[in-house]
C-alpha cells in the first residue's frame, strides 16, 4: 500500500520499468523499419510484404539447433506513422531478416517513460477575445492521446453542448473489457487500445483490464486537461474547486490506449501513434518518453516524423527527472514541454491566540476543524520523528521542526494530536497534495513567531482553516522543481524543452477507483477529480493549445504551430522579472528549464513571424547528424535524400553546442531568415 | 471534545440544562402574567403600568431587612401573545407583587429542552400538482422560527427567485455581534435576538454571540427545513446528495434567536413567541418544549394561545424522550409532531470475493477505497472491544461482532485494520450518523455468510463501498426511536403527538464552524449540510407544510390547519400496511407514538371535512380540567369565561383516559360532528 499511496506523484512512474528479458537463442521483441520502395508489386498491401518477409525467414531458422520453434507471427504493422511491424525474433532470426530487400533497421521493443483548472485563467482564456472565441473553442479539432486509456464515465467527457463529430473522422470506439462502443459520444469520439507489444513478450501475462479503459489514471488525465468539458463543482477534496475545463473544451478526445498494468512497450506506443495518424487527428499528446536512446531507435521520434509529415502536431513532456540532460522527447519535429508552476496556493490559515495570523499551506483532505486548541512547543518532540517522544502530546496543535514533513505527517497522524504546524524552507512541499494529517506547513520566517508565542504565551492556543485556494500567488510560474533539464542527450543542437506550461498540482479527472489521498496511514480516499503535477499535466496544456491553434488556422503546419507558440512564449512571470528556477535557488531560469518561456495562448494566436519548416529541412538536418544512411532512413524512410545535410534548422531557438549549462543562451531571433515565412 | 463529538444526536440537547439557583432572600427570574382590563387608564401603556406595578414593590420591600438592594427592573415586557412581564423577584417581592391589581399569576423562569431533503420528494411534494403550486410553494407566507439563531450566509438562505417581502411585515434585521441588517433579504426576512432572561438570572454572564448568529446548528437546521431556498449540490459528506430545499421552498423565514450557549429561559423563549406574533408571522416553528409542566406553567402553552388567537399556527416539537408519557408540547391548541424515518438508507455495498454481495449501511464521511483486501475473521477480537487482541491485525477488512458497534468503530480506528464489518440487529443504528472509520454494518441474518466465507475461502478478501444513497426503502415511515410517546402528562385528554412527519437522518443547512463528522478520534469535520435526527427534524417538515396550506387557503385558523393536516394523515408505510414502531419489536404504531399518522401534504391541502375550533372552545376546554380561575387565566387571558366548562373539544382525535398505553385508539371521526365546519 505505501508505494501507491503516492499515486499522485507522478514521478514514481519511472519505478515501474518492465525490461525485456533477453536469453541467447529466446525470441524477444523486436521492432523492425522497412522501406517501403522494396516492396515488390506481386504484394497487395504490407502486410502481406511484412508476412512474407517473416515467414521466409523460417527457411533460414537453423533446423540443426533442434530446438522446435514456433512460427514467426507479426505482432503489429504500422503503415502511417512509419513502414514496419514488430515481432518476437531470436537473434538468429534477426540476423537473417536484416539481409531481406527493404530492411532498415530493427531494435528492441524498450520500455516507456510516463511523465489539469484555474490554469485556464492563469494562461489568460477567455471568451471574449484571443484563442478561444479564433478557434470557436477548438470545436473541429481532435486531439490523440497516447496514454493508459480513458475513463469514459467521467464527467470531463460528457458531450454537452458538442456538436456532430467531424465527417473526416476514420477512428472507432472499440469494444473491451468494461468497455463498449456506446460508451463513445460527441466529445470521446474514439478509443482503441494496444497491447500487442506487452503480450509478445510476456505471452503468459493476462491483461487485467484489456480494453481502452483506464486503471490508472493518468489517461484520465491528460486526455481532459487537453479537451475535457465543462464541470461544474469540480474540486480534489475542497482544493482548487470550480468548473473544470479542458484547455479546447470544444475539441474531441481520441484515446489510444498503450499502457498497461502488465507493461509499457514500445511496439504499442508506435502501434496507437500510427493509428492516431490513420485516424485523422490534429494534434498527438504524448506524456511519456523513451529515456536515453538515440533519435533513431526512439519510437515516439520516430512515429511522430510521420506524423509531421502528414500535418500532425506531436506534443510531447520533458520529462520528470530534474537534472541537466536527463531530458527525454528531445526530438526536432517534436513539440517537448517542461513543466511550471501555476499562480494558484492552497492555504492553511493559522491564526494565534495572540491575534497574529500566518498564511500556510495545507492540502489536508477534508473539512477539518481545528479550532481554538491548545498550542504545543517542546523541544523533546518537536523534531515529530519519535512514537514514544509523541506518546505525551495530548489534544492540540503540535509545532513539528527540523524534519522532513512527509515523515513528521506521519508520526503525527499516529498521535493523539489534532493537528500540527510543519515549520519547513522546502519549497518543492508546495508541488504535490500529500497531506495525511491536518496541519499546515509554514516557513522558518514566520515560525519564530509562532514558537515565541506558544514558549511565552498565556495558554497558546491556535485555529488552522482549511480547503482554501488562492490565485494571483506570485512569482508564478516558477519552474517546476522536477522538470527534466535540456539539454536533450538525443540531440543537444537544437535546444529543448522548447516551452513551459502549468504542470504543478493541475486540476484534472481521474479514476474513481484508486487512491488519491490518504488520511492517517490506512485510510485510503478517492475522488473523481485529482490535483497532480508532472510534466505529463504540461505536455496536455500546450497539446490543447495547439488544438485550439490548428482551430484557429487549419493552414498552418506542425512547425508554424510550434513556433506560433514559442516565438510568443512568456520569458516573464507575474511579477514582471524572469521566470525563476527553484532548483537552482530561485535564480533566473535557462532556457533549458523552460524553453522559449511560458506559453501564451491569445499571443500565440498571432505571432508576427513564423519559423516553418518542411520534412525536407529535418531530413537536412539529420543528415548533418553523425548517423548512418540506416539510421537515417529509420527515421524518414525513403522518401527524402541526404544531398543537403545541414545543421542550420529554421527553428525559432537555437543552441550553442558544448556550452550547455546556464551559460546557454536562448534567442527569439532564428538564424535562418532566409527560410522564414510570414503570416497574417 | 468527546461530548461534542455527538452533536448530530440532537437528544443530547437535553444534556445542557441550565438551573436558577434559588436562594431564600435572593432574587430570581420570574414570568409574571397580568390581566389588562385591571390597567388603569392613566397608563399610557402597559410598559408604563408593568413599570408602577413593580416600582411599588419597592415600599413593600422590609427596608428593616438590611439587605440593600438594587431597584427593580422589568426584563421583557410581553404585549401580544400574552400580557405580562419578566423581572428579578425576590421571594417576598414576589409575594407583594401577588397582593397588586391585575395579578394573574407567576412561575420561575425555566429552561427549555431543545429536541431536518429528499423528504419532499418522501412527501410527494411535486410542482406539477398538489400543495406546492396551489400555495405558490409558500411564496406570501411568513415563518417565524424560534431557536438557536441563524447562519445567514448559509446557501439555504440565498433569495434567488424570491419576490419582494409582503409589506405586512412588521419584523427586523437586528444588529448585534458578527451581524449586520444587510444580512437579511428576501428568503431570511427577519432575525432577531432575546437573551435578557439569561442575563437577568446569571448577571455576571457574558453572552458569547450577542446576535441572531447561530452558533449551535439547530436554529439553521430546522429553518431551512421549514423554508430554505433551493441548494444544489448539497450533501452531508456525499450522502443524501442532491438539491436541498425547504418544504416550503417560497416561504419567508424570520429568525427568533432565544437560545444561546450560556442558557435557554422561559422568558426569552416568551419573548420571542410574543415578537413574532406582532411582527405578523403566519406560523411559528418551535423546535423545543418544556417538560414536566402543566399546561398554565408552560410559556409556548401560554404564548401559543395568544398566538392561535391572532391566527397564528404553532408547530411544535413531541420531544425526543422515547418514553410513553414522556411527550412535551402537549398543547390542545398546538400542533405536536412527531418523528418517522425517511424512505432512505445510506448504503455500504459489501461484495466479498466470492461474487457475494450484501447491502449493508455506513456513513463513514469521506470517499473511502476499500477493494479487494484481505477479509479478517478471528474469535480472538471478534467482539473488537480490545486494544491488545486488536493489534495484532493486519491492513485488511475485520469482523466485529457481539458488542456496540460505536465502541467498535472507536477501537477499530486505532487498529491497524483498513475497514470493519460491524454485525449487529440494532435498527436505530440507522438513525444516527456517527461512522468515524471505514466499515459497514449488516445484519446477523447476513452474517453467516460473510463468517462462513473468512473462515472456508482461499484468501477471503472483500470490498466496500461509501457514499451511497438508496431511497425507496421499505418499510418507510416507520415511528423513529427516539420519539416522545403521548400522551401528553400536562393534558392527557387530547391524543398527542398530532401527526407524525420525517425526523431520521433529514438533510438541512448547518453552521460551517462546528463539528458535524470524525474521522477516528482525533479528526474533527466540518460541513455546511448535515443529516441530522429528532423532533426537532420533524416539527418544522409540519411548520412547512402548514405554511404551505396557509398559503393555499389563507383563511384557515390555525385549527383549521392541523385538522386538515390531522384528518388526512396517513396511517400506513410504504407497503401499504399500518406504520410500525421500532422500539415494540416493530408492531404496529399506536396514535401515541405518531398520532393520526404520516403527514400528507398534497392529501391536507383538500381534506373534506375540517374540525374548526374557536379560541372559546379551548377556554371550555381549559374550564373543564382541574386548574384554578388563575390558572386558567394566565393562559387565556380575561377575554374569556368558564360558564360552559366541557372537555368535549372539536379535536380531529379524542383519547380515552386511562387507556392509555397500547390499547388506545385513535379515530378520524370526531364526536363533535354539530361544531364541524366544511370548507371547499
Amino acid at each position: 500500500m505505501e508505494l501507491t499511496k503516492h499515486v499522485p506523484l507522478l514521478l514514481l512512474f519511472t519505478l515501474f520499468l518492465f525490461r525485456a528479458k533477453l536469453v541467447l537463442g529466446e525470441r524477444s521483441s523486436y521492432i523492425v523499419h522497412m522501406d517501403k520502395s522494396f516492396m515488390p508489386k506481386a504484394f497487395s498491401s504490407h502486410n502481406h510484404w511484412y508476412s512474407f518477409t517473416i515467414n521466409s525467414l523460417k527457411s533460414l531458422s537453423p533446423e540443426s539447433s533442434g530446438v522446435h520453434r514456433k512460427p514467426l507471427q507479426l505482432v503489429y504493422t504500422y503503415n502511417n506513422a512509419f513502414h514496419g511491424f514488430s515481432a518476437l525474433l531470436s537473434e538468429d532470426e534477426l540476423k537473417a531478416l536484416e539481409k531481406s530487400p527493404g530492411f532498415v533497421s530493427a531494435y528492441s521493443d524498450r520500455n516507456v517513460t510516463l511523465d489539469t483548472t484555474h490554469t485556464f485563467e492563469f494562461l489568460s482564456l477567455n471568451p471574449k477575445t484571443g484563442l478561444w472565441p479564433a478557434s470557436d473553442y477548438g470545436k473541429d479539432v481532435i486531439v490523440g492521446v497516447i496514454d493508459t486509456g480513458v475513463w469514459p464515465e467521467s464527467r470531463s467527457f460528457n458531450d454537452d453542448g458538442m456538436t456532430e463529430v467531424p465527417k473526416r473522422w476514420k477512428g472507432i470506439c472499440q469494444v473491451g473489457q468494461e468497455f463498449n462502443p456506446s460508451m463513445c459520444n460527441k466529445k470521446l469520439i474514439g478509443v482503441r487500445y494496444f497491447n500487442k507489444g506487452i503480450i509478445a513478450a510476456n505471452p503468459n501475462t493476462t491483461i487485467s483490464m484489456n480494453s481502452g479503459r483506464d486503471t490508472e489514471g493518468h489517461g484520465t488525465h491528460t486526455s481532459s486537461t487537453a479537451a475535457g468539458n465543462y464541470v461544474e463543482g469540480a474540486s480534489f477534496f475542497g482544493y482548487a474547486s470550480g468548473t473544470a475545463r479542458g484547455m479546447a473544451p470544444r475539441a474531441r478526445v481520441a484515446m489510444y490506449k498503450v499502457i498497461f498494468e502488465e507493461g509499457r512497450y514500445a511496439s504499442d506506443v508506435l502501434a496507437g501513434m500510427d493509428q492516431a495518424v490513420a485516424d485523422g487527428v490534429d494534434v498527438i499528446s504524448i506524456s511519456m518518453g523513451f529515456d536515453a536512446v538515440p533519435l533513431y531507435q526512439d519510437p515516439i521520434a520516430i512515429a511522430s516524423f510521420g506524423a509531421m509529415e502528414k500535418g500532425v502536431l506531436v506534443s510531447s513532456s520533458a520529462g520528470n527527472e530534474r537534472r541537466i540532460g536527463s531530458l527525454h522527447n528531445g526530438i526536432p519535429w517534436v513539440l517537448t514541454v517542461a513543466a511550471g508552476s501555476i499562480d494558484r496556493f492552497f492555504i492553511g490559515s493559522l491564526s494565534l491566540g495572540n491575534g497574529v495570523t500566518i498564511t500556510g499551506w495545507t492540502m489536508f483532505p477534508a473539512s477539518a476543524l481545528v479550532t481554538d486548541l491548545p498550542l504545543i512547543y517542546n523541544k523533546t518532540f518537536s523534531s515529530c520523528n519519535s512514537s514514544s517522544a509523541l506518546s505525551t502530546v495530548g489534544y492540540g496543535i503540535v509545532i513539528c521542526e527540523n524534519g522532513y514533513v512527509s515523515e513528521q505527517i506521519e508520526y503525527i497522524s499516529k498521535s493523539k494530536a489534532a493537528a500540527a504546524i510543519f515549520i519547513s524552507n522546502d519549497t518543492e512541499i508546495f508541488e504535490f497534495s500529500d497531506f495525511g494529517y491536518p496541519g499546515v506547513v509554514i516557513g522558518a520566517k514566520d515560525a519564530s513567531k509562532v514558537i515565541d508565542y506558544a514558549t511565552n504565551g498565556v495558554n497558546p492556543s491556535a485555529s488552522i482553516t482549511f480547503q482554501q485556494t488562492l490565485v494571483g500567488a506570485k512569482p508564478a510560474p516558477v519552474v517546476a522543481s522536477y522538470t527534466s533539464r535540456g539539454p536533450a542527450p538525443s540531440y543537444p543542437g537544437i535546444l529543448k524543452p522548447d516551452i513551459m506550461a502549468p504542470g504543478t498540482l493541475v486540476l484534472a479527472s481521474w479514476i474513481p477507483n484508486t487512491p488519491t489521498a490518504y488520511i492517517g496511514s490506512n485510510i485510503a480516499l478517492t475522488s473523481d477529480f485529482v490535483a497532480v503535477s508532472g510534466t505529463s499535466m504540461a505536455c496536455p496544456h500546450a497539446s490543447g493549445i495547439a488544438a485550439l491553434l490548428k482551430g484557429a488556422h487549419p493552414e498552418w503546419s506542425p512547425a508554424a504551430i510550434r513556433s506560433a507558440m514559442m516565438t510568443t512564449a512568456n520569458p516573464l512571470d507575474n511579477t514582471q522579472h524572469s521566470i525563476r528556477d527553484p532548483i537552482f535557488n530561485y535564480e533566473f531560469a535557462t532556457p533549458l528549464a523552460m524553453g522559449a518561456g511560458h506559453v501564451d495562448p491569445n499571443q500565440a494566436l498571432d505571432p508576427g513571424l513564423i519559423y516553418d519548416a518542411m520534412p525536407q529541412d529535418y531530413v537536412n538536418l539529420l543528415c548533418s547528424m553523425n548517423f548512418t544512411r540506416n539510421q537515417i532512413a529509420t527515421i524518414t524512410r525513403s522518401s527524402y535524400n541526404c544531398s543537403n545535410p545541414s545543421s542550420d534548422l529554421n527553428y525559432p531557438s537555437f543552441i550553442s553546442l558544448y556550452t550547455i549549462t546556464r551559460q546557454v543562451h536562448w534567442s527569439r531571433v532564428s538564424k535562418g531568415l532566409s527560410q522564414m515565412s510570414e503570416t497574417m
